[in-house]
Protein backbone atom coordinates (compact mmCIF):
# COMPACT_ATOMS: atom_id res chain seq x y z
CA UNK A 1 0.00 0.00 0.00
CA UNK A 2 0.61 3.49 -0.16
CA UNK A 3 -0.38 6.75 1.44
CA UNK A 4 0.75 10.33 1.98
CA UNK A 5 -0.20 12.54 4.59
CA UNK A 6 0.00 16.28 3.71
CA UNK A 7 -1.29 19.94 5.10
CA UNK A 8 -2.07 22.43 2.54
CA UNK A 9 -2.66 25.86 2.81
CA UNK A 10 -5.29 27.72 1.16
CA UNK A 11 -5.44 31.25 0.06
CA UNK A 12 -6.81 33.39 3.28
CA UNK A 13 -10.66 32.73 3.45
CA UNK A 14 -10.54 30.20 0.63
CA UNK A 15 -10.25 26.35 2.39
CA UNK A 16 -14.34 25.72 2.70
CA UNK A 17 -14.64 26.26 -1.01
CA UNK A 18 -10.80 23.93 -1.36
CA UNK A 19 -12.40 21.54 0.66
CA UNK A 20 -14.96 21.09 -1.27
CA UNK A 21 -13.57 20.57 -4.38
CA UNK A 22 -11.02 18.29 -2.63
CA UNK A 23 -13.99 15.89 -1.78
CA UNK A 24 -16.17 15.90 -4.98
CA UNK A 25 -15.82 12.49 -6.57
CA UNK A 26 -12.80 10.94 -4.31
CA UNK A 27 -14.96 7.99 -4.40
CA UNK A 28 -14.01 7.71 -8.10
CA UNK A 29 -10.39 6.80 -8.34
CA UNK A 30 -9.14 3.15 -8.57
CA UNK A 31 -7.01 2.07 -6.18
CA UNK A 32 -8.15 4.62 -3.62
CA UNK A 33 -8.61 3.06 -0.44
CA UNK A 34 -9.25 6.04 1.73
CA UNK A 35 -8.84 9.80 0.74
CA UNK A 36 -10.22 12.09 3.70
CA UNK A 37 -10.24 15.99 3.75
CA UNK A 38 -10.07 17.45 7.73
CA UNK A 39 -9.66 20.75 8.79
CA UNK A 40 -6.92 22.29 10.61
CA UNK A 41 -8.48 23.44 13.95
CA UNK A 42 -6.01 25.48 14.73
CA UNK A 43 -5.10 27.31 11.63
CA UNK A 44 -7.93 28.48 9.57
CA UNK A 45 -6.24 28.28 5.87
CA UNK A 46 -4.75 24.50 6.84
CA UNK A 47 -6.31 21.25 5.66
CA UNK A 48 -5.25 17.93 6.26
CA UNK A 49 -5.32 15.27 3.35
CA UNK A 50 -4.75 11.75 4.48
CA UNK A 51 -4.83 9.06 1.49
CA UNK A 52 -4.10 5.30 1.12
CA UNK A 53 -3.73 3.38 -1.87
CA UNK A 54 -3.35 0.01 -3.17
CA UNK A 55 -0.15 1.35 -4.20
CA UNK A 56 1.86 4.23 -5.81
CA UNK A 57 0.87 3.76 -9.17
CA UNK A 58 -3.04 4.17 -8.37
CA UNK A 59 -1.54 7.20 -6.64
CA UNK A 60 -0.13 8.63 -9.77
CA UNK A 61 -2.60 7.17 -12.07
CA UNK A 62 -5.37 8.96 -10.14
CA UNK A 63 -3.91 12.27 -11.44
CA UNK A 64 -4.55 11.56 -15.30
CA UNK A 65 -7.98 10.78 -14.57
CA UNK A 66 -9.86 13.98 -16.45
CA UNK A 67 -12.11 14.10 -13.20
CA UNK A 68 -8.84 14.39 -11.07
CA UNK A 69 -7.34 17.39 -14.07
CA UNK A 70 -10.22 18.97 -13.85
CA UNK A 71 -10.35 19.76 -9.86
CA UNK A 72 -6.73 20.41 -10.13
CA UNK A 73 -7.57 23.11 -12.21
CA UNK A 74 -10.29 24.68 -10.10
CA UNK A 75 -8.48 24.13 -6.91
CA UNK A 76 -4.69 25.44 -8.11
CA UNK A 77 -5.68 29.19 -7.69
CA UNK A 78 -7.20 28.69 -4.25
CA UNK A 79 -3.52 26.91 -3.14
CA UNK A 80 -1.49 28.88 -1.22
CA UNK A 81 1.33 26.00 -0.74
CA UNK A 82 1.86 22.80 1.17
CA UNK A 83 3.79 23.09 5.09
CA UNK A 84 4.49 19.16 5.08
CA UNK A 85 4.17 16.14 2.98
CA UNK A 86 4.67 13.03 4.32
CA UNK A 87 4.70 9.34 2.16
CA UNK A 88 4.09 6.29 4.53
CA UNK A 89 3.38 2.84 3.65
CA UNK A 90 -0.39 1.75 5.02
CA UNK A 91 -0.64 -1.39 7.10
CA UNK A 92 -3.76 -1.90 7.89
CA UNK A 93 -6.37 -0.83 10.59
CA UNK A 94 -10.00 -0.17 9.72
CA UNK A 95 -11.56 2.23 7.03
CA UNK A 96 -9.56 0.84 4.12
CA UNK A 97 -12.30 0.27 1.48
CA UNK A 98 -11.50 -0.66 -2.13
CA UNK A 99 -13.23 1.43 -4.52
CA UNK A 100 -16.20 -0.71 -6.35
CA UNK B 1 -16.44 14.78 13.67
CA UNK B 2 -12.74 14.87 15.29
CA UNK B 3 -9.81 13.04 13.91
CA UNK B 4 -6.07 12.61 14.94
CA UNK B 5 -2.97 12.30 13.06
CA UNK B 6 -0.03 11.37 14.95
CA UNK B 7 3.76 9.70 14.69
CA UNK B 8 4.51 7.60 17.46
CA UNK B 9 8.31 5.99 17.76
CA UNK B 10 8.68 2.55 18.92
CA UNK B 11 11.47 1.30 20.88
CA UNK B 12 14.40 0.25 18.43
CA UNK B 13 13.24 -2.90 16.37
CA UNK B 14 9.69 -3.52 18.06
CA UNK B 15 7.88 -1.18 15.18
CA UNK B 16 6.24 -4.41 13.55
CA UNK B 17 5.53 -5.96 17.08
CA UNK B 18 4.05 -2.43 17.88
CA UNK B 19 1.81 -1.83 14.59
CA UNK B 20 0.35 -5.34 15.16
CA UNK B 21 -0.59 -4.51 18.93
CA UNK B 22 -2.58 -1.24 17.37
CA UNK B 23 -4.35 -3.18 14.31
CA UNK B 24 -6.03 -5.11 16.46
CA UNK B 25 -9.91 -4.69 17.16
CA UNK B 26 -9.99 -1.28 15.16
CA UNK B 27 -13.40 -2.18 13.95
CA UNK B 28 -14.98 -2.42 17.18
CA UNK B 29 -14.83 0.75 18.32
CA UNK B 30 -18.23 2.91 18.67
CA UNK B 31 -18.30 6.11 16.87
CA UNK B 32 -14.90 4.83 14.72
CA UNK B 33 -14.79 5.53 11.05
CA UNK B 34 -11.29 5.63 9.93
CA UNK B 35 -7.96 4.08 12.03
CA UNK B 36 -5.56 3.17 9.49
CA UNK B 37 -1.86 2.19 10.84
CA UNK B 38 0.96 2.94 8.80
CA UNK B 39 4.55 2.64 8.86
CA UNK B 40 7.01 5.36 7.89
CA UNK B 41 9.32 4.76 5.15
CA UNK B 42 12.04 7.05 5.94
CA UNK B 43 12.20 6.22 10.13
CA UNK B 44 12.58 2.37 10.89
CA UNK B 45 10.74 3.24 14.24
CA UNK B 46 8.09 5.63 13.28
CA UNK B 47 4.21 4.33 12.91
CA UNK B 48 1.78 7.39 11.53
CA UNK B 49 -1.42 6.89 13.11
CA UNK B 50 -4.73 8.49 11.30
CA UNK B 51 -7.75 7.95 12.79
CA UNK B 52 -11.38 10.08 12.56
CA UNK B 53 -14.45 9.64 14.77
CA UNK B 54 -18.04 10.83 14.75
CA UNK B 55 -16.81 12.93 17.36
CA UNK B 56 -14.13 13.62 20.18
CA UNK B 57 -16.61 12.18 22.79
CA UNK B 58 -16.61 8.68 20.80
CA UNK B 59 -12.96 8.82 20.99
CA UNK B 60 -12.51 9.38 24.76
CA UNK B 61 -14.53 6.59 25.09
CA UNK B 62 -12.60 4.08 23.30
CA UNK B 63 -9.84 4.80 25.37
CA UNK B 64 -12.17 3.29 28.26
CA UNK B 65 -13.04 -0.30 26.18
CA UNK B 66 -11.92 -3.06 28.28
CA UNK B 67 -9.96 -4.55 24.71
CA UNK B 68 -8.56 -0.78 24.07
CA UNK B 69 -7.27 -1.10 27.76
CA UNK B 70 -5.86 -4.23 27.58
CA UNK B 71 -4.00 -3.48 23.87
CA UNK B 72 -2.32 -0.02 25.60
CA UNK B 73 -1.01 -2.21 28.45
CA UNK B 74 0.53 -4.75 25.70
CA UNK B 75 1.80 -1.59 23.49
CA UNK B 76 3.17 0.94 26.73
CA UNK B 77 6.52 -0.97 27.14
CA UNK B 78 7.28 -0.59 23.26
CA UNK B 79 6.55 2.64 22.86
CA UNK B 80 9.70 5.30 22.89
CA UNK B 81 7.58 8.25 22.27
CA UNK B 82 5.61 10.33 20.02
CA UNK B 83 6.67 13.15 18.03
CA UNK B 84 3.88 14.55 16.13
CA UNK B 85 0.16 14.62 17.39
CA UNK B 86 -2.30 17.34 15.78
CA UNK B 87 -6.06 17.28 16.10
CA UNK B 88 -8.15 17.76 12.86
CA UNK B 89 -11.90 18.29 11.97
CA UNK B 90 -12.68 15.72 9.27
CA UNK B 91 -15.06 17.21 6.75
CA UNK B 92 -15.33 14.53 4.45
CA UNK B 93 -14.14 12.16 1.27
CA UNK B 94 -14.18 8.76 0.88
CA UNK B 95 -13.17 5.94 3.50
CA UNK B 96 -15.17 7.02 6.53
CA UNK B 97 -16.76 3.73 7.58
CA UNK B 98 -19.52 3.74 10.32
CA UNK B 99 -18.89 0.59 12.31
CA UNK B 100 -21.82 -1.86 12.31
Amino acid sequence: MYGLIGRMIAAPGKRDELAAILMEGTGAMPGCLSYIIAADPTQPDAIWITEAWDGKDSHAASLKLPAVQAAIARARPLIAGFDSRSETVPLGGYGLVKAG
